[in-house]
């Protein structure tokens, strides 16, 4: 764990190759060489993208000989949420605005069309 | 909005004064030398500070002639929790089983307790 943990995850996900991995590796565990294949990457080229979410603990490999498979760790995504929760509050109640502002529109429309 | 939102939100968050700062704005709102305060930064400082989140649209200033405050716009924040939103199985899953785990090592402790 580095001291700035939250920092390291937000970094690693501030790009959308990163996140693209990720969203790969949600489907599966997976080899390096076959995450670089739809990324039209090199293996150097992927290996450097995938040292940003392995030092902020998202991702992990696998230590078989043959074969060393990525997957997802979903701890520091937990954190993130964690984190996010505080904020809840704040888009919950703006979207709950926006939605009963559409309704009363819509719901306006519905009496105009009504009335004609 | 530039091309890849989340990324500048991501790159915004990934900051513990930035963080600290959306957690002040989170109380209300506020003027960017009140922001300044508890942090011991510099007017320049901050300023340089705000412009990321504000570049990501986390943060917006008012217009009043003699007083702008900065305030929380919670709409990024909302995209990062529906991009979690597709990762909660993961780590919902292995809290879930941590605690089912936490719960048989209680329960086999309390029965060796019991048998003593």
């Amino acid at each position: 764990m580095t001291p700035d943990n939250p920092s390291t995850t937000f970094t690693a996900l501030a790009n959308p190759t990163r996140r693209a991995i990720l969203a790969r590796l949600s489907s599966g565990e997976t080899s390096v060489t076959e995450l670089a294949k739809p990324f039209h990457l090199s293996l150097p080229a992927i290996s450097k993208h995938l040292k940003v979410p392995q030092r902020a603990g998202l991702i992990a490999q696998g230590r078989q000989a043959q074969w060393r498979p990525c997957r997802l760790e979903p701890g520091p995504l937990k954190d993130v949420a964690d984190w996010l929760e505080h904020y809840r509050r704040f888009y919950e109640e703006s979207f709950d605005r926006l939605d009963e502002y559409l309704g009363a529109i819509q719901k306006a429309e519905q009496q105009h069309d009504h009335d004609e």
